[in-house]
């Protein structure tokens, strides 16, 4: 697909690159961007082509009710914000890069011993492509060695780490931090850097793979890393501003280590088995390193009135030693399971709710889990307007109408997303459960401060769907926003 | 509470319960169904009066458009079916009673060597109320003494389980069973009873706590027990049939032992540990009895084509030994975690989906996760129909008036349901997630026939809520609808 790219779209391409640029404080803005009014009618039978947007990477197509929320149009790029700017200059002396661990890297460490052909046949019977891991491995390290020389050769002294030696004495080491890898990655380098004196920047590794939201190239291929690595140094970009949550936790025993989900995802252990001493689970081996490669939390102690108990309860107050980027989970860690809590908004009162849990995000994280969970889609709006007409007797409400059904749709989805540097968090109720005893309350809402007290007793924070906490009944968590713990990054002219 | 029932309002509600009986087809009727429609004025706004219903019981309010789905009105009752009916008649010989653990003794299973007054702060530094779970725990033995007296003055063997106990062994020796308990543990007395000439009974020992949808007498105080148990002796009632959903998996390996959730769910250890040999772990230990009390899956060998591989892989088909009487959930254990699946609705084509999990759910369950899932807020309906006014220049569409947006929401809601004897299958994809790679589809709909192919990694199939088998990558399950899979139950005329 590449090579497509390079022979017959790298003009347009780059032309919808420098047009996303333009609007990156909106994570989702990607190379897509600006096709989306343009369908390509070639592939698509007349009567539905106003209602489709088509890839021109891969020809898939996506209704324009979901193409226009996540891929930004230029017509809704306008509106955007371009966050807080100010004259920019790119000069590290130390760069710490974090590379993701590749599917290949992590296969041969989890079959240790085996030889290249059993490995491919264990992939195989899994129905992986052992070629396919490899190509991917071998353009990550391409990715990696290109910027490994461009940073020598503009005399910037740099350190290559993976996830386990990704601990906090490696970041402040370094006047900055590039990820290597897609948007999982470009997560995790944010989680670790707290002040916004240290930029982050991401390097998408598998363009083809990953949309690389939050990455410096989007999905430009490699040959354009030079180029846009000597525009980064040159000056030629401007800084972006994100919000990030920042997650207090009071609890009887203070916080639990943090869980790294995220290599568990690799891990074809059940990671069920997190907590055990089995040696042959590499995730355990993984685990420990993480564990040990987090700082251990801010505590301040306290002693606080429990509303359950007339004696005052020793608590300990911890600040988490990460910042959310998209969003924070606060639930059960097993999803079949419902969710008990209690919520307050900004100062107001606690209200208990029961559910599959909540989602509180960012700006940036809301076209992430937060727009999955409350987009509506055509099918739902179209039912939703033929009860109208029914019930208000309002046969000219176009219900059978695709393409108007669509723009209603388009209209209620973008609603749901907002800038990254919007000082507020969304929240989202996940199958919330109503009842007499449980009143319903709205579903979805913003905020500018969120205590959440558990009643849960397998329940868990977790941080950009990558790092998680346990947090059981006892315990209370406040998310806020606050400038100070805003994520510093770049964006091209 | 039950006291005031008594007192003020037992007329009333034997009467709700009467009207309930006749349409208890749907799980959700209960006393308070019929009080829908009539509000008490006396503790709501005028304004707002014709929006809500109360809760005689605890005078709780709930808006229409949630209690008019999920507590039937008689209007709509009327409209639904009361499923198959045949002359019956209940002379069983033998009665095995599943009764709940309750929270009394669970928690003294687990703090093994208290005494009472040190269990009492324990749960009291927990926020739990140590003489409230006591009484409960009376009010529960209170309903097993009388059903186990009026079963021997009507000349039936009954032999008292509790969920480690409830064997398969235990179930064939029975002509009927009770479940005592709410409507978990009707799930899992029904969940162990695969012939329809058995019937299953629920009897809600906890009318305060538990709604008992399933059950017999619904919320009805424990003085009533005894007659209604004379009333089934002498047949002065009617079977009920409920479908169920039968599960048969392939997989390179069959299928894991079966994983407790219930038991899980009062255990204060985190379930994640419910692999491991850790002894000091109530999970393992009830786990250990709970796997043993399962009986062996149906195994059938067979040869199928991989579509990955070029080489036919031996697999092995096993048909799950557990009915689902509300739903099955198949998606990653972990809350946060992505699944990632293909589905094929029927004999048609799969499609590969990611989401947050699917569930895929009988009319039984159709008011439960399923509702909770797709039920739309008045908050959202009101910002479509806003959306939609604007849109279409149609300024008489009444998003501001609250009245409609309530009856436009319930339309919506109702349709959601659909009746316990339908032979047809729900399913709703949880979250789903669309871009160019994963195209849309409909996150809910209907099917005879539903198949699932994972491509997880730490994916499970829990039925009920209650059952968990692991389901990973590789392995595929069938999920269909079958008339002799009918769980058998009662109603009252």
């Amino acid at each position: 697909m590449r090579i497509r790219i390079k022979a017959q779209h790298i003009d347009q391409v780059n032309q919808h690159l420098r047009n996303a640029y333009l609007c990156s404080t909106q994570p989702s803005v990607s190379p897509r961007t600006v096709v989306a009014p343009q369908p390509t009618p070639a592939i698509i039978d007349k009567g539905e082509s106003s209602r489709y947007w088509v890839d021109p990477t891969n020809h898939m197509r996506l209704p324009k009710s979901l193409a226009a929320a996540l891929y930004q149009t230029q017509n809704t790029q306008s509106k955007r914000s371009i966050g807080n700017m100010e004259k920019p200059s790119f000069q590290p002396k130390k760069v710490l890069i974090l590379s993701k661990l590749t599917r290949y890297e992590f296969e041969k460490k989890v079959n240790k011993g085996c030889t290249d052909e059993q490995l491919a046949s264990i992939l195989k019977k899994r129905g992986s492509d052992y070629h396919g891991l490899l190509a991917k491995h071998k353009i990550h390290h391409s990715y990696l060695n290109t910027l490994q020389q461009e940073l020598e050769n503009a005399g910037i002294e740099s350190r290559l780490v993976r996830r386990f030696g990704y601990t906090q004495d490696a970041v402040d080491w370094a006047d900055a931090v590039f990820s290597a890898g897609g948007d999982g990655t470009f997560l995790m380098a944010s989680s670790k850097v707290r002040t916004k004196q240290k930029p982050v920047i991401g390097i998408n590794t598998d363009p083809q793979g990953s949309e690389g939201y939050m990455c410096l190239m989007r999905k430009l291929p490699e040959d354009n890393l030079a180029g846009a690595l000597k525009k980064l140094f040159s000056g030629n970009f401007e800084w972006l501003y994100r919000q990030r949550i920042r997650i207090t936790v009071t609890g009887d025993d203070g916080i639990s280590d943090a869980i790294e989900l995220h290599d568990q995802q690799l891990n074809r252990d059940p990671a069920t088995t997190r907590w055990t001493d089995n040696p042959r689970s590499p995730a355990r081996e993984m685990n420990i390193e993480e564990c040990m490669s987090l700082s251990p939390p801010v505590k301040k102690r306290m002693i606080s009135e429990s509303k359950e108990v007339d004696i005052p309860i020793e608590k300990e107050t911890v600040e988490l030693p990460v910042l959310a980027l998209n969003e924070v989970f606060v639930g059960e860690s097993l999803s079949s399971r419902v969710s008990y809590y209690e919520i307050g908004l900004n100062d107001e009162q606690m209200l208990k709710q029961k559910s599959s849990g909540i989602t509180i995000c960012t700006g940036t994280g809301s076209t992430s889990w937060h727009f999955n969970i409350n987009k509506l889609t055509e099918q739902c709006v179209q039912d939703l307007m033929k009860i109208v007409a029914e019930h208000c007797n309002l046969p000219q409400i176009p219900h059978t109408d695709k393409n108007a059904v669509s723009e209603i749709c388009t209209k209620f989805n973008q609603q749901l997303i907002f800038d990254p540097d919007r000082r507020q968090l969304a929240f989202s109720v996940r199958d919330p459960i109503f009842n007499a005893t449980f009143p319903p309350t709205d579903p979805r809402g913003f905020a500018d401060k969120i205590r959440i007290k558990s009643r849960g007793y397998d329940a868990h924070l977790v941080i950009d769907g990558g790092i998680s906490y346990r947090f059981n009944d006892g315990s209370e968590a406040v998310m806020e926003v606050r400038d100070e713990d805003n994520l510093r990054t770049v964006v091209f002219r």
